[in-house]
């Protein structure tokens, strides 16, 4: 058995996961960001006492508790680099666990986890290698090479979001211009359809639906919109399509892995969101007598973060 | 004793290197690529016999031969699925040789064979990751992952040259817009230059280096214009420089190798550009706190092509 931890920047989510990647026990608390990295860390020690407690599993069993982070890892220091979302720079996250906790823990970004766990336990199994993109308030990547986690020479492979694609008309908050994650995250679909609909003055149904007020705009409701026909949020989507179908195949030029996985919040749009996908890569593929990787949503949506974080124990040892 | 061939479109190149990469016979034929696949593959079975006779060494102590394309393997059918210059379509071309040859063949890209060349023996040497770009006419990429040439899934990883980077004024051959070949091969540099000269009418000494006669205009010109100070051509070479480095730190935030090499004909710049890159990948990293890769210039030059293809055999073996 494995502890799961889902680090995020709402919920701590704590679960213990067998061998196959089941979920076995689960618990959260809110995460409460604006809190010390300690009174978050002892929260996390809390949750792995109260999951052992709750499950009536002994300590000893436990084989591995794993961490997944919305951010970077510094696998030199196994320090945390950076957590944007709350504000860390340089945590011993791993050491402080495992020193209260007296169980191994391993610690990796959370989109890198979400992909170990579809190839584990979901869409990515039975694959050699395959790309986990996470849509979602930014794009994270996760990389399985040779059915292993790759993290690169030193550690910063698969930060997918931030791979230029174009030439955008606002930056990226990395100071880059034309990032992944400023054509394709929900971040990215509420700008341009508010630049849409306020800048270029374009009439769209969105305006009803939310009563005038544009601040609760959100990627579901464009999805909505866009399903229904709405012109604005059609254009808004078939953007955001061309430059997922730029962004794929890119790293099939790069990487050129058995299977794509579109992970993510806005993954809940479906095959609505994939089959524009596809056609748009298939438009910009320039080889075509030789077959590339299948694209596909993700199978265990939510989920992932937490049986991937578990299972990297498993990959581990 | 390996028998190396760089197969390029305008020379065939043979040469026996020895499990060092040190080249020890070298012999070559013009391509002449207007003819016919089969007589080119006569030509390069006839160098591997003048090759063998002309160093006298038994053909029993040839372990390989390994050859060097400039397109794309098809690694199921182990053909060459397509070679623009040569105008080659799903040729039988490792077959053919090791038919008429009785030694074991291998084939792959010519960028990845120098990118395992640079491993083997030149800059890349003791590292375990590493990716080549060779500048030249058009962009290659050589892929080198804990010490292995990397393919892909299908054979169609490392076209570095074909990543989208930008949005660009003109479109790649390739049918896509903004590929990284389209700003930083010589056919991009010569493109823009022109550009700047003709359509907008800026001055350049470029002008009387060449007598008026643009038809003639290359590489070398516009760098050593660059390093004169020419206004024009220094324009050319940042934006050729501002490109690979945003197309390199997509690399970095993607794959994350321990070494870039910058090869190929336009890396005979030197420090002048490589300097420059530099430059452009150090604003582009958003995590200062994690090094990464080392970008250096290619250590073997022209030689990679012809000891890369040799070393196949060796890597495969």
């Amino acid at each position: 058995m494995y502890i799961g931890i889902d680090l995020g920047g709402t919920n701590i989510v704590a679960g213990i996961v067998d061998e196959n990647g089941q979920i076995k026990y689960q618990e959260s608390v809110p995460t409460m960001n604006e809190r010390t990295s300690e009174a978050i860390i002892q929260d996390i020690v809390n949750l792995i006492n109260i999951a052992i407690e709750g499950y009536k599993i002994p300590r000893k069993d436990i084989k591995a508790i794993g961490i997944g982070i919305p951010g970077l890892v510094d696998f030199k220091t196994g320090n945390v680099a950076r957590c944007v979302n709350l504000n860390w720079k340089d945590v011993p996250l791993a050491s402080m666990v495992e020193n209260a906790a007296k169980i191994p823990v391993f610690i990796n970004n959370d989109a890198t986890v979400a992909g170990l766990a579809e190839f584990e336990a979901g869409i990515m199994k039975g694959y050699q290698s395959g790309i986990l993109l996470t849509l979602g308030t930014g794009i994270g990547g996760g990389i399985i090479l040779k059915g292993q986690i790759y993290d690169g020479a030193h550690g910063v492979a698969s930060e997918i979001g931030h791979m230029v694609v174009g030439e955008n008309f606002y930056d990226c908050n990395c100071g880059k211009n034309g990032c992944l994650e400023t054509y394709a995250s929900s971040t990215a679909i509420i700008k341009y359809t508010k630049k849409l609909m306020v800048e270029d003055k374009i009439y769209s149904s969105i305006f009803e639906k939310l009563n005038g007020n544009l601040d609760t705009l959100n990627g579901k409701i464009i999805f909505d919109a866009a399903k229904e026909g709405d012109a604005v949020a059609n254009q808004v989507i078939n953007r955001m399509a061309k430059y997922l179908g730029i962004g794929i195949v890119n790293l099939i030029n790069v990487i050129d892995p058995d299977i794509f996985i579109i992970g993510g919040g806005l993954s809940k749009a479906g095959t609505f969101l994939l089959q524009k996908v596809r056609e748009e890569v298939n438009k910009n593929i320039h080889y075509n007598t030789i077959a590339t990787g299948k694209i596909e949503l993700s199978q265990l949506g939510n989920d992932a973060g937490l049986i991937g974080a578990a299972l990297l124990g498993k990959h581990r040892n």
